[in-house]
């Protein structure tokens, strides 16, 4: 079956022709219904996995929306292309559709090209327009760099959007509109969801922080109204790229499982393995990551040592190379050094990094509320719990960090609605009735 | 010959008894006279290098000192022990004496206690007083871990000293009273160093940055005004684990002329590789990096993929195969990427991070100087350059990053001087006249 195509083949119920030439004439123009929207939180039929993509379980059912929807939305970044599209619900009787979230390799984009073709054959054979009828929105550095490619393949135009923007736009409708979405995270409370419909007051200024291959920081003060203050290169790449060079993990998911199983103890220089104890005066405790990856020159140094004094060394040396056998035969080797712990380091390391910089930016732009968004965070509670203590430590409790269930999609469900008729600040009147928007 | 004592053998002029006691009774509390201090650029006689330490040839030369010194001052941080001691200028006639510098590996914490052992016998020599003459005021954390080890192997009162205070006095020293130590840097103008003695209104507040294994950043606001704001984990520890796991490098020096010969566009995701070009809406050029090793899990997957489909790959993935040569085949192996751009993106993500949460701190705290000092720097034209050019492009042009000749002696300076009668208070009356501290 055709993965791209839940329903195909199973007859539709009539779209009104005008809804059509309307969506055609003005993509992305089409209000998507949101009332009632919610996560559905189970594998949909018709999507099976694959090798080319990653289907994300955590379709949004749009139970009230009927119109015709003729746009899909691609945010292409560093490493990875993540598609949305609409799709209506199978079967005779149902109503109303869902958004799908799908993820490629941007290496793969051809794998990208090719799903979207499908989705583009099966829109024109529901819809019966021509082959011009489904638009692509994008975004990201994708959207330039790959900006011919996906043109000539499907024959469209694909109308480029800012990435910031829609980053920002994609977080504003995940706050706004999707219940049991945004949460807190904390090693007590896991998964604390944040009430909905928000509380406008608590809603503005925050800082988002989007984490993929490198990260951006965005200052939001209003609805659309956002300055990229920061970022940092010390991203999901990183962590990914030194993995695969140190532990030899072929995946982000095995490293985030290797790194669950790590010590970063074993690694990492410990305010206590400086001072032999903590460091009161400051507040910094024994258990202090001093410097991250701080013991491994000692130690190869140390087994080094060894292996030219023929044994010779020091007691001292000697049992700080036990921990590096090998290394002296090999000092290039990482094989003196857990994979666990390795990972679990860097994960600390580039976690913790990220954290600090985005409460910096946080605290020199006044924003009390942080919001951590991309890929890299990947719904890995030890990720979110280091990001969440940053948070707390460096602000002493004063900002707070949150987290999306769909954090890796900001870009591309932005792309999906910018050109859509703004109603956010409908909101702002408060009546208490859901909007559209 | 004694590497610890250039003088030992020759005749000495007789120091007056009352000198002795008083230096033994309040070790430290001898004013060393700094009239006419300068840098002394070359080999002194006397102190060949060694495996064990390295002797920093920048001495500074004090012609007009006389009083007996009978303390030396250690730094233990988490890397490195950095020693100060004073001896007399060799030859009947010569008057005044030096501050002598030099660093030991931490974990060779026993050749630095040889070496105090015989600047303790040689003071006992010259002086004649008893073994319990030579006071050791140390600092960092391993005035803690291996206060018991020095006491006991000395025989002496290791009298401990607040790491923070002492790096703050340290600086404070080198920037009142050694010209041609503070210098600014960047590729055009590489060395500049500030006017001496240095204009009071143009000293405080300032930032330091130390950078040994960790980092520690010092709010400084007056003369022994300070607060710890701050410090990352990703520091020089992190640069040298990683390097030596990655590179195969054995020491610091290695490692740095690996990275001066280094592409690092090789392995780091630049703006121009995820847009095709410069992202301009937010001022990030084409060769603005994006993720440090962002290029690396992308090439390795490639080159993975390629040998799973038996070189059946598209193009695209071969070209990218052609760099990851033997990747495949050893996917743990890091011989695929050049040590030399490995070693130069590490070396640009640490610094350009350091730089960042560097002006983060300055901007949060209003301090327009910010000191970078610590061993990781080594003189380095790279690390100075990143450092320099990270805090023009974070501070636009507002705050000015500075250097030290000395930069990693701050804290065994600073322990060195501590417990000195305080006159820099006097320098504020600013009578134009050289004071003594």
């Amino acid at each position: 079956m055709d993965p791209a195509s839940p329903a195909s083949g199973r007859p539709r119920r009539p779209t009104v022709q005008s809804d059509i030439q309307e969506a055609i004439l003005h993509p992305g123009n089409v209000r998507i219904n949101v009332q009632g929207a919610f996560i559905a939180d189970e594998e949909h039929p018709g999507t099976p996995q694959s090798d080319d993509y990653e289907h994300d379980p955590k379709d949004i059912r749009l139970p009230n929306h009927t119109a015709v929807v003729s746009h899909i939305a691609l945010d292409i970044g560093g490493s990875l292309a993540k598609l949305v599209y609409f799709s209506r619900e199978p079967g005779d009787d149902a109503i109303g559709g869902r958004l799908n979230f799908v993820k490629f390799e941007t290496d793969r984009i051809d794998s990208c090209i090719e799903f979207m073709r499908k989705l583009q054959a099966d829109h024109r054979q529901h819809n019966g327009s021509t082959p011009e009828d489904l638009c692509v929105m994008a975004t990201g550095g994708g959207a330039f760099k790959y900006y011919d490619r996906i043109t000539e393949a499907l024959g469209v135009q694909v109308k480029r959007e800012d990435e910031m923007e829609c980053l920002i736009i994609g977080l504003d409708f995940f706050i706004n509109e999707i219940p049991n979405e945004v949460f807190t995270y904390s090693e007590e409370e896991p998964m604390t969801f944040m009430p909905h419909p928000p509380d406008p007051p608590n809603i503005y200024p925050y800082l988002l922080v989007n984490i993929g291959s490198g990260v951006s920081m965005v200052k939001v003060s209003g609805p659309r109204q956002y300055d990229r203050v920061g970022g940092t290169s010390l991203g999901g790449g990183t962590l990914w790229g030194l993995l695969s060079l140190l532990t030899g993990a072929r995946s982000f998911d095995d490293m985030l499982r290797l790194a669950e199983n790590g010590d970063n103890s074993t690694v990492d220089l410990l305010v206590g393995d400086i001072y032999g104890q903590a460091y009161n005066k400051i507040g910094l405790k024994s258990t202090h990551i001093a410097s991250s990856f701080g013991k491994v020159y000692k130690m190869k140094r140390a087994a080094e040592r060894d292996a030219e004094d023929g044994c010779n060394g020091d007691m001292k040396h000697r049992e700080e190379a036990e921990h590096v056998q090998g290394s002296a035969e090999l000092p290039h080797s990482t094989a003196a050094f857990r994979p666990e712990d390795i990972s679990r380091s860097l994960l600390y390391a580039v976690s913790n990094n990220i954290g600090q910089i985005a409460y910096l930016h946080a605290e020199k732009h006044g924003l009390p509320r942080i919001y951590f968004g991309g890929s890299f965070i990947g719904g890995h509670s030890q990720t979110m719990n280091t990001l969440s203590y940053a948070i707390r430590f460096w602000s002493k409790g004063s900002k707070q960090a949150y987290f999306l269930r769909h954090e890796g999609y900001l870009g591309s469900v932005g792309a999906f609605l910018k050109r859509q008729p703004r109603n956010w600040g409908r909101r702002e009147s408060f009546q208490g009735q859901k909007v559209t928007l």
